[in-house]
């Protein structure tokens, strides 16, 4: 059964990326994930490697949307804190679970690698959450709750979501297209625009503008929607404002 | 005077990065402009363009941190709103700022291009805030407070960050160093870098794996803090920690 309007947030974990020596593609490869699902990505957060920050964001969200993903701090260094942070954040205890025990063990006896009491960290998981499973580095996930804890590698973090979409409940799938104006200036396909964004309420028309040099700029036009024929509409609309004020609209995506 | 800890916050507003068609890139530019004022980024929000949604979001960021970066949604479409909602955030009212209207009427007339009404809508800031000069495409951002608003395109936000800098109180400079250890795996340096971490506990020691492939994996470590020598020091031992376990250490950029 579909639920009406499920919604999600991300919470991002790493000092990385908010020192700006990583940028997060995360936050992108779960919102496409899980657009197919119908369940859009109303919030994202991202805070440092402190159990306070977490646990914070983490009820925060959790309280507000139906599902949370968080990435990062999942692995066996001592700056991994994020399954304490999580049982934290639902008060309740952590310790090792039987099935994530014997996922490593069998791993490491494989590969010939020495299953050291760091790697046996990995094997934690908040007291009641399931595991997510992890074919490429075998070092579960888990979720607790409302509350899915993705490992931060991207490469990780998007096979584990391929072991969540059966978890969740779907809503209406969002369509979307995408007309790009180069050349376009804001100012002049504004009005148009917002008298489109008038006549079609129930869908959401985006403007966002790109300016590299004077010679690569312009502005990309975005709608969304749950009925794909509204959309067809919105799309052909687009192109039309764009070539009203005298650019060739290009289309970037169907609906 | 140098503030002892300020902080700051980045709040990205913007359907277009919670429905991962567009990867942010303004948390990473803003976190490296700020970082040799010895200002961090403690944490980043992304918010869709909802008014309610971004005044929520400023208020808790600008209670909480000495600073406030937005981005996005200043420009003259119907979804451009962030204004108003800094505005709402702070209870004041919005109107036509004389020199914002000034510094847009002479630009498009410079330019032969209609200043229609859309366009001046981007002269509407807050009441008592003062402007952040936009070299690139005129239109200003603002502050408001501890609030800066700045525009969503980078190239636009980075000349506007250039116009803030020498309103911020600087605090003590964070230096890092990072070294990689490609095929380096976690679990094996998990332990040393834990004693490591304990013996110099001014500096924070992160461990970032990366997993490409199985020929392309490996872990970053990276060593931060206030003191020059603590972090060469640490540089020095985080290298001693990835020899030990039999792989080479690149030292990635110095402290």
């Amino acid at each position: 059964m579909a639920n009406s309007a499920p919604t999600a947030a991300v919470l991002l974990i790493g000092d990385e990326l908010l020192s700006g020596r990583t940028r997060d593609i995360n936050l992108s490869q779960i919102a496409t994930f899980l657009a197919p699902l119908g369940i859009p990505v109303k919030e994202c957060r991202t805070v440092s490697d402190e159990q306070a920050d977490i646990i914070e964001a983490v009820n925060a969200l959790r309280a507000k949307y139906t599902y949370v993903f968080t990435t990062g701090g999942i692995g066996p260094t001592h700056d991994d804190i994020t399954a304490d942070a999580i049982a934290a954040a639902f008060g309740v205890g952590i310790g090792e679970h039987d099935e994530a025990l014997a996922i490593l063990t069998e791993r490491y006896a494989a590969s010939g690698i020495e299953f050291t009491k760091a790697r046996r960290r990995m094997a934690r998981v908040p007291e009641g959450a399931s595991l997510v499973k992890n074919p490429v580095s075998g070092a579960p996930g888990f979720q607790t709750g409302n509350v899915f804890t993705l490992a931060g590698v991207p490469s990780v973090a998007r096979v584990m979501l391929e072991d969540i979409g059966h978890r969740l409940e779907s809503g209406a799938v969002v369509h979307s297209v995408s007309v790009r104006g180069r050349g376009a200036m804001e100012g002049a396909l504004a009005d148009l625009l917002g008298a489109l964004a008038k006549e079609q309420p129930d869908v959401s028309f985006g403007s966002y503008p790109w300016f590299k040099s004077r010679d690569d700029h312009g502005v990309t036009l975005v709608a969304r929607g749950t009925d794909r024929e509204d959309i067809e509409r919105a799309a052909l609309a687009m192109e039309g404002v764009l070539e009203q004020t005298g650019i060739a609209a290009e289309r970037l995506d169907g609906a």
